[in-house]
């Protein structure tokens, strides 16, 4: 079973274990899925994990980063958009409903309340924040130096509470099997579009 | 130690036993922290705790039925208001600004990731969630039918949107040292009052 791992290049290997442990972690939750069964699902032996991952954290660490990867390539577009309040109406919905149809959805709960508690985790998602956050407020007071956002919005405040509503949206899915993202895609447009355009439109 | 337990008159044993519990949660997380633990914070022998909860499942469901009733008697005061948008914006705000400081905001994303996995925690969070969400939703439309809620928004979506960001604001209150919920009430009143008004308002 292993004989392929120590041949496949490193990149694919890597991958192999966190889409393994992603599915691990769906089944089980993050203390309930054991390194054993994370290989077993990798098809690997312990010895070939170990080489690239120490510990469930090493892992847990490696899909956040994975996230942050992708967060910060979204947020780099957004802060390219003409219109910052429509491009998070389209392009940002999109990304939060292919989260909240994606592995992450369960999982987000589960890093954050891990966080909260373990410090290596939390050093990797309270960065992530930090990133998202300081990008978000940046394209957001440009948008109010464009006149498309209302200048009388906290931008600081407003990026909290929509990081918030993400996240809260993501755990929400993971819990209501009655839970539509595509229902929601209007009302979260009218509110994005409301919040921040000036009051004069 | 546990002498005066037998003594004292039930519910304030059960008192006892989840504001221990809270405690050891909060410094350990709900996987860290162990019934003998939480016998040694309320001071109890495990035979007397055990009378009241046989498993650390069945405390926080407890905890979880307690924030039901609180968040009950809120969605009932609400239901009775003239303007449940002025209401969410004041009364709901100090609500969501006290959870931001308790214990429960940061038991709520371990609370949840737990809900994720285990079917008796699960039902319990289905069912306040369902719950809540029925009163609100009844509350959104009273408000459409006399005016004071934008007719054209769908008030189930609506709903989940606005639960889904007092949940994520917990997590991200008890991740965050730098979030001053008294900072975000503000910008999350222009977000009710923005997002629910009429639009010719």
């Amino acid at each position: 079973m292993p004989a392929s791992a120590s041949l496949a290049p490193p990149p694919a290997a890597r991958e192999r274990i966190l889409e393994a442990a992603l599915a691990c972690f769906a089944r089980s939750g993050f203390h309930g899925a054991s390194m054993q069964a994370i290989c077993a699902e990798a098809g690997m032996s312990p010895g070939a994990l170990y080489r690239y991952f120490r510990s469930k954290e090493a892992i847990i660490a490696a899909i956040a980063e994975g996230e942050r990867e992708r967060h910060a390539a979204f947020f780099e577009r957004l802060a390219e958009a003409e219109d910052p309040v429509e491009t998070l109406a389209s392009i940002g919905i999109d990304l939060l409903e292919a989260a909240l149809h994606g592995p992450f959805g369960a999982l987000g709960a589960e890093i954050m309340a891990e966080a909260i508690r373990n410090p290596d985790i939390r050093r990797v998602i309270e960065r992530n924040q930090a990133e998202a956050r300081a990008s978000l407020v940046a394209t957001l007071a440009r948008g109010q130096a464009r006149g498309v956002i209302d200048p009388s919005l906290d931008v600081d405040a407003a990026c909290r509470l929509m990081l918030a509503l993400a996240d809260g949206l993501c755990a929400h899915q993971a819990l209501d099997p009655d839970f539509s993202p595509a229902r929601l895609r209007p009302a979260l447009r009218a509110l994005l579009r409301r919040f921040f355009r000036p009051e004069a439109r």
